[in-house]
């Protein structure tokens, strides 16, 4: 059993924003990253499969088409993106790191399982000093 | 003579656009970065200062009081802002990392210059691949 | 189920030595490690905390509250010190990299509590090469 | 319980390449990963071990110990070396990332154990986006 | 005057080797990197461009631009390929990093320059502590 | 002309303290930097030098040379070390950075030298903020 990671990365908008309060009211609740005109990230992902190794390739899956899901689900659609406003699998959710981390194993994790491997981990890092991994422990 | 660096951080949204321009065509100028519902990016900034060192504290300049400026004209007016739209010294100017170095460099130099030292570059990175320096040569 | 992760970074002094030994008899056993006049690090610490994500808020929790729990119960206490001579919860233990995680988990584990998550794990990087994970397992 | 990681890095030359294939069906399936001339890469090797704090010495394992091992029965194995042609534990294995992971893991781990401990897991990094972890899981 | 810097990154083999001398003689002067059977590198590559910043585009040029050209004069020659054996621009030249960074300028420098702007350095890592520049001073 | 650089890294412990002050004039002027009980760091070093390739080695110089210039000039005084009580050429010198720079320059510029090739630049890291760079100018 190994564990194969894939790291991507984009660039986007975003805003932490509950819809049913006021713009004082979130800010009083996320500080500036409530801030009504946007900031925006670096963001880091790292995706990790699990599986067997092929004895035929060496291969556990082959890391273009693990590239090719993550940029097809997730990077054509978040890369100079406004989170909150552009992006299909964020609709109605605030667009925190665990939200988007979430949001983004439920993007690939029935392509990954078509390559007949296992989706353990998403990783995301949103500044150096901040990550969250989900291994898609619905609790 | 010695050169001493402080790196400093932000977050910010902006997009690339040509006020005189419509979307479509700062869209075919600058790509994705043109997008109208912003992106954003971790900005890493190093700003570099030129002196001797003080014989009676070895400091070229205490580091503290660099921060602090750096801290004061431009990670307050930028991190977690939206760099077109609240930043003051980049009021009528394109969002690119270019003009945000001289940006920098214009706010900070007057203030470096009081401590008795010279500011020598101000180097900003948007993404891990690209970089802008400024040492302040107006052409 | 989510893992947030929060960095933060201390310098501090230290050497290894076991009381009951000479100086020549401990470096003999930890080399340079046991220099009597110290030594010291750079060191980067990672909290990583485990909890469900709250539906309104979007956060597992609030990473200033876990920045602010790091400082006051860890940073403020190493930072700039001789982790030897000067850090309470260190008193009577050999100031190793697996001492000083375990040390750090027990002083912020209370704390995290409170907050209603769970701390996952400590880890402390004392050089780029070395570093040490603990996971709150008393054996 | 503490995890002790300990870094190493080598630099290599190598290709995929199935003998029972062609060169031009082995470039159909890796790509060009399977240059008949070679190519190469900087790795970058984490070996973990798992185990309890030795109350006298503060550690769970000296560092030296395990570097020796990974030193002596790795690197000294691998670095500036053709992974294809020169190295015995990859001798009629393809040389992709993860048969490499699972061969390290094979050359430490007696060793490991002999020191008391237990090895925990190989990561092997091969370009800045492809990790792979081997925990010894045998299927 | 900025200076604008685009980074970049190949993988490939070479080997340090003198052709006027044997193996045994190439091995005695550059150790192990004069592997006959090879060995490799991940290979980071800045290269650093001047200019004036257009008033209009806000930009020195069009990072698109640059790393197209360094895209097509360098990473398509030297990516996944042997530097001695399949690298026109390095015939008959030991495989050095000095002599590669010297390569790279000249095979980029004419294109730039019909950029309208100008070639400051090229920057070549071959390990984490191993750097080259070249400003293309011709001594 | 190339510019060549070697990184090397140390740890060691330090204090800010003129010797004419009290501990607490001290820490009035250098903040915890002053703890009489000492920090340290991981510092980072980078030794660039400077001159012609050699057509025939397609060398500057032999990076072995410079490490182990390096290494016994500096590394050997200062890792593990207490940079006020035990590097003889920091005596009567306060241990900031700027002058830990100009000390490793003098310590090492006479054996580059010998080498037929010309030191170009110190730089220290003595946190991932805070950098120092001497280019050998006298004032």
């Amino acid at each position: 059993m190994i564990y194969l990671t894939r790291r991507e990365r984009f660039s986007a908008a975003h805003r932490l924003h509950q819809p049913g309060l006021s713009d004082e009211e979130n800010i009083d609740l996320y500080g500036p990253c409530a801030n009504p005109n946007w900031h925006g990230h670096n963001y880091e992902l790292w995706v990790t499969i699990k599986g067997q190794v092929d004895k035929q390739s060496g291969y556990v899956a082959d890391l273009k088409d693990i590239s090719n899901i993550i940029r097809e689900k997730v990077i054509d659609k978040v890369d100079h993106r406004n989170l909150n406003m552009e992006v299909d699998f964020m609709e109605g959710i605030i667009a925190s790191t665990e939200n988007l981390a979430v949001g983004i194993w439920d993007q690939i994790e029935p392509e990954i399982r078509k390559l007949g491997v296992e989706l353990h981990c998403v990783k995301l890092r949103e500044t150096e000093n901040n990550d969250v991994e989900y291994y898609g422990e619905k609790d």
